[in-house]
Protein backbone atom coordinates (compact mmCIF):
# COMPACT_ATOMS: atom_id res chain seq x y z
CA UNK A 1 0.00 0.00 0.00
CA UNK A 2 1.17 3.41 -1.10
CA UNK A 3 0.92 6.45 1.32
CA UNK A 4 0.08 9.92 0.87
CA UNK A 5 2.33 10.99 3.17
CA UNK A 6 6.07 11.04 3.63
CA UNK A 7 8.66 9.94 0.83
CA UNK A 8 6.96 8.26 -2.30
CA UNK A 9 7.37 4.85 -0.74
CA UNK A 10 6.17 5.69 2.25
CA UNK A 11 3.50 3.32 3.78
CA UNK A 12 0.54 5.15 5.00
CA UNK A 13 0.53 3.32 8.37
CA UNK A 14 4.08 4.46 9.19
CA UNK A 15 5.42 7.55 10.05
CA UNK A 16 8.45 7.83 7.53
CA UNK A 17 11.99 7.88 9.37
CA UNK A 18 14.25 11.21 9.71
CA UNK A 19 18.07 11.92 10.90
CA UNK A 20 16.26 11.93 14.44
CA UNK A 21 14.07 9.44 14.38
CA UNK A 22 16.59 6.46 13.26
CA UNK A 23 18.47 5.79 16.67
CA UNK A 24 22.68 5.70 16.26
CA UNK A 25 22.20 2.28 18.35
CA UNK A 26 20.31 -0.64 18.49
CA UNK A 27 18.25 0.52 15.24
CA UNK A 28 16.64 -2.84 14.90
CA UNK A 29 14.40 -1.77 18.41
CA UNK A 30 12.97 1.03 16.29
CA UNK A 31 10.19 1.07 14.88
CA UNK A 32 7.55 3.63 12.71
CA UNK A 33 4.32 1.84 12.31
CA UNK A 34 1.37 3.92 13.57
CA UNK A 35 -0.87 1.83 15.24
CA UNK A 36 2.03 0.46 17.56
CA UNK A 37 2.86 4.29 18.27
CA UNK A 38 -0.64 5.07 19.59
CA UNK A 39 -1.05 1.90 21.29
CA UNK A 40 2.43 2.85 23.12
CA UNK A 41 0.80 6.55 23.68
CA UNK A 42 -2.83 5.33 24.66
CA UNK A 43 -1.29 3.13 27.32
CA UNK A 44 0.80 5.77 29.29
CA UNK A 45 -0.35 8.21 31.97
CA UNK A 46 2.52 10.65 31.58
CA UNK A 47 4.71 11.95 28.90
CA UNK A 48 8.23 13.26 30.07
CA UNK A 49 7.79 17.07 27.64
CA UNK A 50 11.42 18.32 26.75
CA UNK A 51 11.77 21.92 25.82
CA UNK A 52 14.75 24.40 25.86
CA UNK A 53 14.80 27.28 27.88
CA UNK A 54 17.66 30.02 27.99
CA UNK A 55 19.39 27.47 25.64
CA UNK A 56 19.19 24.81 28.64
CA UNK A 57 17.18 21.70 28.44
CA UNK A 58 14.02 20.97 30.17
CA UNK A 59 12.24 17.57 30.71
CA UNK A 60 8.66 17.37 32.90
CA UNK A 61 6.00 15.29 33.62
CA UNK A 62 2.50 16.00 32.74
CA UNK A 63 -0.51 14.44 31.26
CA UNK A 64 -1.42 14.19 27.63
CA UNK A 65 -4.23 12.94 25.39
CA UNK A 66 -4.21 11.66 22.26
CA UNK A 67 -7.18 12.09 18.73
CA UNK A 68 -6.16 10.75 16.01
CA UNK A 69 -2.73 12.38 15.13
CA UNK A 70 -2.41 15.07 17.51
CA UNK A 71 -1.31 14.97 20.65
CA UNK A 72 -2.96 17.54 23.37
CA UNK A 73 -1.29 18.83 26.68
CA UNK A 74 -2.71 20.99 28.82
CA UNK A 75 -2.21 23.18 32.12
CA UNK A 76 -2.55 26.33 33.85
CA UNK A 77 -2.00 29.31 31.26
CA UNK A 78 0.85 30.84 33.68
CA UNK A 79 2.94 27.92 33.78
CA UNK A 80 6.50 28.08 31.64
CA UNK A 81 6.26 26.20 28.61
CA UNK A 82 2.55 26.78 27.96
CA UNK A 83 3.11 30.45 28.07
CA UNK A 84 6.12 29.78 25.47
CA UNK A 85 3.76 28.62 22.85
CA UNK A 86 1.45 31.45 22.98
CA UNK A 87 -0.86 31.54 19.40
CA UNK A 88 1.59 35.09 18.58
CA UNK A 89 4.45 32.97 18.51
CA UNK A 90 6.23 31.01 15.74
CA UNK A 91 5.48 27.49 18.44
CA UNK A 92 7.90 26.05 20.80
CA UNK A 93 10.19 22.88 19.53
CA UNK A 94 9.60 20.01 21.66
CA UNK A 95 10.42 16.50 22.38
CA UNK A 96 7.64 14.35 23.93
CA UNK A 97 8.41 10.83 25.23
CA UNK A 98 6.57 8.42 26.88
CA UNK A 99 8.19 5.14 28.17
CA UNK A 100 6.88 2.22 29.71
CA UNK A 101 9.05 -0.72 31.71
CA UNK A 102 7.59 -3.87 31.12
CA UNK A 103 10.08 -6.40 32.37
CA UNK A 104 13.61 -6.41 34.38
CA UNK A 105 15.87 -8.42 31.90
CA UNK A 106 18.66 -10.19 34.62
CA UNK A 107 21.52 -11.40 32.76
CA UNK A 108 24.50 -13.81 34.45
CA UNK A 109 26.91 -10.91 33.44
CA UNK A 110 26.14 -7.34 34.87
CA UNK A 111 27.00 -6.20 31.20
CA UNK A 112 23.70 -7.53 29.66
CA UNK A 113 21.30 -6.64 32.11
CA UNK A 114 18.46 -4.80 30.45
CA UNK A 115 14.89 -3.68 30.61
CA UNK A 116 11.59 -5.08 28.36
CA UNK A 117 10.20 -1.30 27.77
CA UNK A 118 8.50 0.32 25.08
CA UNK A 119 8.79 4.05 24.01
CA UNK A 120 7.78 6.22 21.83
CA UNK A 121 9.60 9.94 20.99
CA UNK A 122 7.75 12.86 19.10
CA UNK A 123 9.67 15.44 17.59
CA UNK A 124 8.08 18.40 16.54
CA UNK A 125 6.65 22.38 17.45
CA UNK A 126 4.17 22.58 19.83
CA UNK A 127 1.03 25.41 19.44
CA UNK A 128 -1.78 26.71 21.15
CA UNK A 129 -4.67 25.89 20.41
CA UNK A 130 -7.70 28.57 20.65
CA UNK A 131 -10.35 27.33 18.60
CA UNK A 132 -13.12 26.33 21.39
CA UNK A 133 -14.33 23.38 19.30
CA UNK A 134 -10.73 21.90 19.46
CA UNK A 135 -10.00 22.96 22.68
CA UNK A 136 -13.08 21.00 24.09
CA UNK A 137 -12.14 18.04 22.12
CA UNK A 138 -8.41 18.25 23.58
CA UNK A 139 -9.76 18.36 27.13
CA UNK A 140 -12.07 15.59 26.79
CA UNK A 141 -8.99 13.75 25.63
CA UNK A 142 -7.05 14.58 27.79
CA UNK A 143 -9.78 13.35 30.56
CA UNK A 144 -10.61 9.91 29.04
CA UNK A 145 -6.71 9.28 28.72
CA UNK A 146 -6.68 8.69 32.24
CA UNK A 147 -9.64 6.61 32.26
CA UNK A 148 -11.10 5.85 29.08
CA UNK A 149 -14.89 7.09 28.61
CA UNK A 150 -14.75 9.06 31.67
CA UNK A 151 -15.19 12.66 30.32
CA UNK A 152 -18.83 11.74 29.51
CA UNK A 153 -18.81 10.85 33.32
CA UNK A 154 -17.95 14.13 35.29
CA UNK A 155 -19.35 17.60 35.09
CA UNK A 156 -17.66 19.39 31.71
CA UNK A 157 -15.38 22.69 32.37
CA UNK A 158 -16.77 26.21 33.28
CA UNK A 159 -15.94 29.26 31.67
CA UNK A 160 -14.05 29.68 34.32
CA UNK A 161 -12.22 26.93 34.45
CA UNK A 162 -11.85 27.21 30.57
CA UNK A 163 -10.47 30.44 30.89
CA UNK A 164 -7.69 29.12 33.26
CA UNK A 165 -6.12 26.04 30.86
CA UNK A 166 -4.60 26.32 28.50
CA UNK A 167 -3.79 23.88 25.71
CA UNK A 168 -1.13 23.00 22.96
CA UNK A 169 -1.18 20.61 20.24
CA UNK A 170 1.83 18.57 18.67
CA UNK A 171 1.01 16.83 15.85
CA UNK A 172 2.35 13.01 15.22
CA UNK A 173 4.65 13.56 12.28
CA UNK A 174 8.28 12.85 12.90
CA UNK A 175 7.76 9.55 15.74
CA UNK A 176 9.43 6.54 16.83
CA UNK A 177 8.83 3.84 18.65
CA UNK A 178 11.43 1.85 20.40
CA UNK A 179 11.10 -1.38 21.87
CA UNK A 180 13.31 -3.81 23.87
CA UNK A 181 11.20 -7.17 23.91
CA UNK A 182 12.55 -10.98 24.51
CA UNK A 183 14.63 -12.95 26.86
CA UNK A 184 17.92 -12.99 28.74
CA UNK A 185 20.63 -12.41 25.88
CA UNK A 186 23.75 -13.52 27.90
CA UNK A 187 27.18 -14.39 26.05
CA UNK A 188 27.62 -18.44 25.99
CA UNK A 189 30.41 -18.83 27.40
CA UNK A 190 28.54 -17.52 30.87
CA UNK A 191 25.86 -19.58 30.54
CA UNK A 192 26.75 -21.88 33.43
CA UNK A 193 27.46 -19.68 35.59
CA UNK A 194 25.48 -20.03 38.89
CA UNK A 195 23.37 -16.66 38.84
CA UNK A 196 19.51 -16.84 38.19
CA UNK A 197 18.81 -15.35 34.73
CA UNK A 198 15.62 -14.35 33.42
CA UNK A 199 12.83 -11.64 33.23
CA UNK A 200 11.07 -10.38 36.18
CA UNK A 201 7.57 -8.63 34.65
CA UNK A 202 6.68 -5.32 36.64
CA UNK A 203 2.83 -5.49 37.63
CA UNK A 204 0.26 -3.51 36.01
CA UNK A 205 -2.99 -2.55 36.22
CA UNK A 206 -5.73 -0.87 38.88
CA UNK A 207 -5.11 -1.65 42.35
CA UNK A 208 -9.01 -1.13 44.62
CA UNK A 209 -10.42 2.10 44.26
CA UNK A 210 -10.76 4.26 47.50
CA UNK A 211 -13.98 6.49 46.97
CA UNK A 212 -13.96 10.23 48.43
CA UNK A 213 -15.28 9.99 51.72
CA UNK A 214 -17.42 13.00 50.73
CA UNK A 215 -19.17 10.36 48.04
CA UNK A 216 -22.75 9.40 48.17
CA UNK A 217 -22.61 5.61 49.19
CA UNK A 218 -25.46 5.39 46.65
CA UNK A 219 -22.83 6.17 43.76
CA UNK A 220 -21.67 2.64 42.65
CA UNK A 221 -18.34 2.24 41.31
CA UNK A 222 -18.14 2.27 37.61
CA UNK A 223 -17.80 -0.40 35.30
CA UNK A 224 -15.10 1.14 33.74
CA UNK A 225 -13.09 0.88 36.58
CA UNK A 226 -13.68 -2.36 37.93
CA UNK A 227 -12.22 -3.84 34.91
CA UNK A 228 -8.75 -3.04 35.86
CA UNK B 1 20.62 22.59 61.78
CA UNK B 2 22.89 24.86 59.48
CA UNK B 3 24.37 23.58 56.31
CA UNK B 4 28.20 24.30 54.41
CA UNK B 5 26.48 24.19 51.01
CA UNK B 6 24.31 26.08 49.18
CA UNK B 7 23.10 30.01 50.75
CA UNK B 8 24.14 30.50 54.27
CA UNK B 9 20.33 29.69 55.61
CA UNK B 10 20.32 26.54 53.88
CA UNK B 11 19.95 23.54 55.13
CA UNK B 12 22.69 20.65 54.53
CA UNK B 13 19.54 18.10 54.10
CA UNK B 14 18.06 20.25 51.50
CA UNK B 15 18.61 21.09 48.35
CA UNK B 16 19.09 25.16 47.49
CA UNK B 17 15.97 26.19 45.21
CA UNK B 18 16.95 27.79 42.21
CA UNK B 19 15.28 29.92 39.55
CA UNK B 20 15.25 26.68 37.46
CA UNK B 21 13.81 24.40 40.49
CA UNK B 22 10.98 26.96 41.90
CA UNK B 23 8.13 26.00 39.71
CA UNK B 24 5.41 29.26 38.39
CA UNK B 25 2.79 26.52 39.41
CA UNK B 26 1.98 24.94 42.60
CA UNK B 27 4.62 26.04 44.54
CA UNK B 28 3.35 24.19 47.29
CA UNK B 29 3.77 21.05 45.42
CA UNK B 30 7.58 21.30 45.21
CA UNK B 31 10.46 19.90 47.40
CA UNK B 32 13.55 19.98 48.15
CA UNK B 33 14.83 17.30 50.87
CA UNK B 34 17.18 15.30 49.84
CA UNK B 35 16.19 12.24 51.46
CA UNK B 36 12.88 12.45 49.50
CA UNK B 37 14.80 13.14 46.07
CA UNK B 38 17.11 10.22 47.08
CA UNK B 39 13.75 8.16 47.59
CA UNK B 40 12.14 9.07 44.36
CA UNK B 41 15.33 8.48 42.13
CA UNK B 42 16.01 5.10 43.92
CA UNK B 43 12.22 3.70 43.05
CA UNK B 44 12.40 4.36 39.42
CA UNK B 45 13.42 2.20 36.35
CA UNK B 46 14.18 4.45 33.92
CA UNK B 47 14.79 8.56 33.89
CA UNK B 48 14.15 10.68 31.20
CA UNK B 49 17.53 12.20 29.70
CA UNK B 50 16.87 15.64 28.08
CA UNK B 51 19.44 17.58 25.85
CA UNK B 52 19.67 19.71 23.28
CA UNK B 53 20.79 19.00 19.58
CA UNK B 54 21.28 21.27 17.05
CA UNK B 55 19.13 23.59 18.92
CA UNK B 56 16.18 21.06 19.33
CA UNK B 57 15.04 19.40 22.57
CA UNK B 58 15.83 15.91 22.47
CA UNK B 59 14.97 13.07 25.70
CA UNK B 60 15.59 9.85 25.71
CA UNK B 61 14.41 6.90 28.38
CA UNK B 62 17.76 5.25 29.98
CA UNK B 63 18.67 3.57 33.07
CA UNK B 64 20.36 5.24 35.96
CA UNK B 65 22.26 4.70 39.40
CA UNK B 66 22.98 6.94 42.17
CA UNK B 67 26.05 6.59 44.20
CA UNK B 68 25.54 9.56 46.64
CA UNK B 69 24.92 12.95 45.33
CA UNK B 70 26.55 11.62 41.76
CA UNK B 71 23.84 9.84 39.10
CA UNK B 72 25.11 7.99 36.30
CA UNK B 73 23.53 6.97 33.38
CA UNK B 74 25.69 4.25 31.11
CA UNK B 75 25.59 3.44 26.76
CA UNK B 76 27.10 2.98 23.95
CA UNK B 77 30.11 4.62 23.25
CA UNK B 78 28.90 4.97 19.81
CA UNK B 79 25.46 6.72 21.38
CA UNK B 80 24.38 10.50 20.56
CA UNK B 81 24.67 11.68 23.81
CA UNK B 82 27.28 9.78 24.88
CA UNK B 83 29.00 10.95 22.32
CA UNK B 84 28.98 14.63 23.02
CA UNK B 85 29.98 14.24 26.85
CA UNK B 86 33.58 13.18 25.91
CA UNK B 87 36.36 13.90 28.31
CA UNK B 88 37.81 16.79 26.05
CA UNK B 89 34.32 18.38 26.05
CA UNK B 90 32.76 21.23 28.34
CA UNK B 91 30.06 18.59 29.45
CA UNK B 92 26.80 18.91 27.96
CA UNK B 93 24.06 20.53 30.03
CA UNK B 94 20.98 17.83 30.21
CA UNK B 95 17.99 17.92 32.30
CA UNK B 96 17.54 14.30 34.06
CA UNK B 97 14.03 13.46 35.10
CA UNK B 98 12.08 10.49 37.22
CA UNK B 99 8.67 10.51 37.45
CA UNK B 100 6.17 8.01 39.63
CA UNK B 101 2.52 7.39 39.13
CA UNK B 102 0.85 6.66 42.16
CA UNK B 103 -2.70 7.16 42.04
CA UNK B 104 -5.37 8.44 39.55
CA UNK B 105 -7.67 11.17 40.79
CA UNK B 106 -10.91 10.76 39.50
CA UNK B 107 -13.07 13.81 40.48
CA UNK B 108 -16.62 14.65 39.62
CA UNK B 109 -15.26 17.93 37.40
CA UNK B 110 -13.45 17.02 34.40
CA UNK B 111 -11.24 20.01 35.48
CA UNK B 112 -10.15 18.38 38.74
CA UNK B 113 -8.92 15.18 37.41
CA UNK B 114 -5.41 14.43 38.17
CA UNK B 115 -2.97 12.35 39.59
CA UNK B 116 -1.02 11.50 42.55
CA UNK B 117 2.96 11.32 41.53
CA UNK B 118 6.28 12.10 42.54
CA UNK B 119 8.84 13.65 40.65
CA UNK B 120 12.69 14.69 40.20
CA UNK B 121 13.91 16.81 38.27
CA UNK B 122 18.02 17.52 37.52
CA UNK B 123 19.69 20.12 36.01
CA UNK B 124 23.14 20.17 35.88
CA UNK B 125 25.79 19.40 33.09
CA UNK B 126 27.08 15.86 32.50
CA UNK B 127 30.70 14.65 32.34
CA UNK B 128 32.20 11.38 30.54
CA UNK B 129 33.46 9.58 33.04
CA UNK B 130 36.86 7.93 32.66
CA UNK B 131 38.43 7.03 36.09
CA UNK B 132 38.26 3.62 35.91
CA UNK B 133 37.49 3.05 39.68
CA UNK B 134 34.69 5.23 39.37
CA UNK B 135 33.42 3.39 35.99
CA UNK B 136 33.15 0.31 38.07
CA UNK B 137 31.39 1.69 40.60
CA UNK B 138 28.81 3.37 38.52
CA UNK B 139 28.40 0.21 36.56
CA UNK B 140 27.51 -1.46 39.97
CA UNK B 141 24.97 1.16 40.96
CA UNK B 142 23.29 1.00 37.36
CA UNK B 143 22.69 -2.74 38.18
CA UNK B 144 21.99 -2.32 41.36
CA UNK B 145 19.81 0.16 40.73
CA UNK B 146 17.70 -2.55 38.70
CA UNK B 147 17.66 -4.87 41.80
CA UNK B 148 19.20 -3.99 45.09
CA UNK B 149 22.21 -6.46 45.59
CA UNK B 150 21.95 -7.78 41.98
CA UNK B 151 25.72 -6.72 40.87
CA UNK B 152 27.48 -9.02 43.42
CA UNK B 153 25.14 -12.21 41.63
CA UNK B 154 26.34 -11.58 38.28
CA UNK B 155 29.63 -11.68 36.12
CA UNK B 156 31.47 -8.38 36.29
CA UNK B 157 32.11 -6.63 32.37
CA UNK B 158 35.28 -7.29 30.92
CA UNK B 159 37.72 -5.17 29.21
CA UNK B 160 35.89 -5.71 26.02
CA UNK B 161 32.57 -4.82 27.53
CA UNK B 162 33.88 -1.75 29.61
CA UNK B 163 35.76 -0.75 26.02
CA UNK B 164 32.14 -0.90 24.46
CA UNK B 165 30.65 1.28 27.32
CA UNK B 166 30.23 5.23 28.29
CA UNK B 167 29.74 6.25 31.30
CA UNK B 168 28.60 10.00 32.30
CA UNK B 169 27.69 11.54 35.57
CA UNK B 170 25.83 13.66 36.65
CA UNK B 171 25.91 15.96 39.81
CA UNK B 172 23.23 16.54 42.02
CA UNK B 173 23.12 20.39 42.77
CA UNK B 174 19.96 22.02 41.63
CA UNK B 175 17.30 19.63 42.20
CA UNK B 176 13.54 19.28 42.71
CA UNK B 177 11.59 16.99 43.72
CA UNK B 178 7.36 17.70 42.89
CA UNK B 179 4.23 15.57 44.33
CA UNK B 180 0.61 15.36 44.66
CA UNK B 181 -0.71 13.23 47.18
CA UNK B 182 -4.43 13.09 49.14
CA UNK B 183 -7.49 13.36 47.71
CA UNK B 184 -9.52 14.60 45.13
CA UNK B 185 -10.29 18.65 45.28
CA UNK B 186 -13.65 19.01 43.86
CA UNK B 187 -15.85 22.34 44.22
CA UNK B 188 -18.14 22.74 47.03
CA UNK B 189 -21.02 22.66 44.37
CA UNK B 190 -20.19 20.05 42.39
CA UNK B 191 -20.12 17.50 45.90
CA UNK B 192 -23.67 16.06 45.22
CA UNK B 193 -23.35 15.42 41.32
CA UNK B 194 -23.89 11.67 40.36
CA UNK B 195 -20.23 10.70 39.45
CA UNK B 196 -17.83 8.84 41.45
CA UNK B 197 -15.15 10.42 42.87
CA UNK B 198 -11.89 8.98 44.06
CA UNK B 199 -8.57 7.55 43.87
CA UNK B 200 -7.50 4.64 41.85
CA UNK B 201 -4.07 3.64 43.11
CA UNK B 202 -1.98 2.01 40.21
CA UNK B 203 -0.22 -1.91 41.38
CA UNK B 204 3.12 -1.86 41.54
CA UNK B 205 5.84 -4.63 42.56
CA UNK B 206 7.43 -7.59 40.57
CA UNK B 207 5.18 -9.89 38.75
CA UNK B 208 6.10 -13.57 38.60
CA UNK B 209 9.72 -13.91 37.84
CA UNK B 210 10.28 -15.50 34.59
CA UNK B 211 13.60 -17.93 34.53
CA UNK B 212 16.06 -17.80 31.55
CA UNK B 213 14.84 -21.02 29.31
CA UNK B 214 18.90 -22.17 29.54
CA UNK B 215 19.13 -21.71 33.25
CA UNK B 216 20.24 -24.84 35.47
CA UNK B 217 17.07 -25.69 37.05
CA UNK B 218 19.16 -26.07 40.31
CA UNK B 219 19.68 -22.76 40.46
CA UNK B 220 17.18 -21.33 42.97
CA UNK B 221 15.13 -18.11 42.82
CA UNK B 222 17.15 -15.73 45.04
CA UNK B 223 15.49 -13.87 47.89
CA UNK B 224 16.03 -10.47 46.43
CA UNK B 225 13.91 -11.27 43.69
CA UNK B 226 11.07 -13.28 45.82
CA UNK B 227 9.83 -10.39 48.12
CA UNK B 228 8.89 -8.44 45.62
Amino acid sequence: MQGTTGTPSQPADTYPPTDRTVPTRSPDRAAYDKELVHSILDEGYVCHLGFVRDGAPVVLPTLYGRVGERLYVHGSTGSRPLRMTGAADPGLPVCLTVTHVDALVLARSAFHHSINYRSVVVHGTAHEVTDPEERRTALDALVDHVVPGRSRDSRPANKKELAATAVIRLDLNEVSAKLRTGGVNDEPEDLALPHWAGLVPLRKGYGTPVADPGLDPATALPDYLSAG
